[in-house]
């Protein structure tokens, strides 16, 4: 260990074995994590070659169980996005991608920091099982076609020694490092074919498209190179997506999606996303077939069907899918006011993202409980006309709070002029 | 930590209370090895400011009980050399400091790897202890002007968990972290005034004449910032030093020096490293007054008396001063013979270094056990003639062992000229 961490220190390539070696030992205990946070920093500073990349993903998926669609009989197709604010898309899109033909056997995360998690907000769902064993697995995406679950302990099991390691060392923010985390759990969940949600601006991990870009190319060409398909959307994180915040308010407007009833953006984004998903498993040809499946199934009602099959399969109430009434949500409104007027130029999703921790609906770190019930509602976004006095926003808590209302309007940037408008979906990245 | 962390690995630097913080939560355990390691990596790839460099080293050396000699009533000064293979200097030059009116109370360490210690040199005088208690410490001192003991559990305790974490983490190799380590473990010890002997070759730690200066200078300017008295010589490690390599031999020819008996290069280290120290400590004015002081305490004999009293008071036999048959000595002898005729143009230091630890003599690991009677006797050096199947040196152990004379001859580089002649003390460095 000592000579590879010095050569990466010093600017050097590890092989293939020697990562090999590495994440082994990283699996058996018999590296110890102060040798495998030096290593990090090293790799995180020095960075890594494409072909390391490929070998840390690699070494990861193969350190435990890796599940197989291979004999499904249908395509499979995953959705990956690098977080944000508002973030809900998931809970529409993979019910919708399931009444369009294709298999979705989604691994979903929690949220942590300002960044929501799929779990957390199916999880406001009373009932609403995330944990759920192989064969019952197995036998849910057979028969409804959509799973979204929780990472069992036996995949890559290395990614998450290693994550819970860049967590407190730092470590974090490196390119090669964030690519094989997120491949090799992908990879060892079964999925052939990835569509990256690759957020970019104030509220998300990557701030420029720059940087966006970058993350996107790194994950296209090494799934690529490892043999699997994927393409990437880089869509904007400068304002939180949609108007809900908090987890309950965000399974009903998610299921609104389905129901022909969300907000544009949000609309937008997940039709997009499933249209490259469409196309990338082979279920359409190219983007306007897929398209208009897309839209067949919304329209038929075959898509908000799927979702009430797939929250019924998971030991929730279905008729949340269409009854959002029936979902948990803080009874006492606190209206967030404009204090001029003019256009809003700006609202700080991050901002948004810590208070909604601020009010108990995220966790600060892991295990942390939260509370579903609380959230922030947007009643404008950017470009929308506000007058003095009017409200933008509204908190959804258990009391009266001011204090928060003050900070959600902190968020909001008024100015006189409408801002330029600016795309949802930046780019879309296929290599 | 994880904001301090983030820091250094963007090239920043830490404020003084933020290294205090660190320092205080490695000394209490509160800051896990792995947060350490980290750092350790972001610091030896990134550096560190002078102005951090010093906090750290007072922060280590606050980490635990500081001694102070303050109230001697002599001057005190000592010798940190930063290891090489033959470098037996310590054994005769403390008690030779010594009998020229300073007192010397010096910390010294252990053999790792292909690199000597002073304690397991000393260790080869039978019943010699280097565990000295404080208060023994203090009497001796006052008595005989001289101590050579290992480094107390309580000084510095944040440096030695530092330092084994370094050892197993690739950071060794960084300016700002070995200056740190060597200063804040000399001022726990009480040193005001220190010189230092930068081995510079094959041999060393660093291995040219710029590294070697780099880290004379950070050395003394940091020492110096700390209010100590420092100067250091960069002296010459392609060869070793002396003829001889192996713990007991190497005490029997330190000893020697103080005969008029030794190596000539051996000799020439010590005085030149002795008069500086007189100088620094404000014994001697200059350079050649200090030369006649340690001249004459040669003549007279009190360097050697001098030599006995710390071998008696620290529990050896002090006749192994004068009598050098009374040290274990591998009674087996292999010679290593020239295949050829020439010059010596190199003697790999590393390679013998190397050899005596797979002979026993040396450690692979912390801990380990070591043989103080094998050893190599050097019959040529750099520079010397030699004619084909003349012995150039030899092995000294407890068995025949031709493949170890194998080993030695593959150190020795012959070549038709003789090489131009090398000074073995490159530089003075006084700031």
């Amino acid at each position: 260990m000592k000579d590879l961490i010095r050569r990466k220190r010093d600017g050097g390539a590890l092989s293939t074995e020697e990562i090999g070696q590495w994440i082994r030992g990283v699996a058996d205990g018999s590296v110890p994590d102060y040798q495998s946070a030096a290593l990090l920093m090293a790799i995180t500073i020095r960075g890594m070659t494409r072909a390391e990349t490929m070998a840390l993903t690699e070494a990861m998926l193969r350190s435990g169980r890796t599940l197989d669609w291979s004999k499904l009989g249908r395509p499979t197709v995953d959705k990956h996005s690098t977080g944000g604010v508002g973030d809900k898309v998931s809970l529409a899109l993979a019910p919708w991608i399931a009444a369009c033909g294709a298999a979705v056997p989604m691994i979903a995360g929690r949220g942590l920091g300002h960044t929501g998690g799929t779990l957390d907000k199916l999880e406001a769902i009373p009932g609403f099982r995330v944990q759920i064993d192989p064969d019952a697995f197995r036998s849910q995406l057979e028969q409804i076609g959509v799973v979204i679950a929780g990472q069992s302990d036996d995949l890559a099991p290395a990614d998450r020694e290693l994550y819970a390691l860049r967590d407190v060392t730092a470590t974090v923010e490196s390119v090669p490092l964030i690519v094989s985390s997120i491949l090799s759990k992908k990879f060892a969940s079964g999925a052939s074919a990835v569509v990256f949600d690759v957020k970019c601006g104030g509220g998300a991990f990557m701030r420029s498209p720059e940087e966006a870009r970058t993350l996107a190319r790194e994950l296209i060409l090494t799934a690529r190179e490892l043999g699997r398909k994927a393409r990437a959307l880089l869509t904007d994180m400068e304002q939180p997506l949609g108007a809900a915040i908090g987890n309950a308010s965000e399974a009903a407007e998610a299921f609104g999606v389905l129901r022909g009833e969300a907000p544009p953006d949000l609309t937008e984004l997940t039709r997009e996303l499933g249209a490259a998903m469409l196309v990338l498993c082979g279920v359409a040809r190219e983007r306007f077939e897929a398209a208009a499946r897309i839209d067949r199934a919304l329209e038929s009602g075959e898509a908000l069907r799927r979702a009430e099959a797939l929250v019924q399969a998971q030991g929730g109430d279905p008729a949340v899918v269409t009854d959002p009434t029936r979902l948990p949500v803080g009874a006492v409104e606190s209206l967030v006011l404009s204090q001029r007027s003019g256009y809003v130029t700006g609202i700080d999703a991050r901002a948004l993202g810590d208070l909604l921790v601020a009010m108990g609906g995220g966790r600060r770190r892991k295990g942390d409980s939260i509370d579903p019930a609380v959230g922030i509602r947007l009643l404008r976004k950017v470009g929308d006309r506000v007058e003095t006095e009017e409200p933008v926003a509204l908190i959804e808590a258990h009391q009266a709070a001011p204090e928060w209302a003050d900070v959600a309007w902190k968020a909001y940037a008024i100015g006189d002029e409408a801002p330029a408008p600016r795309p949802l979906i930046l780019e879309q990245v296929a290599e």
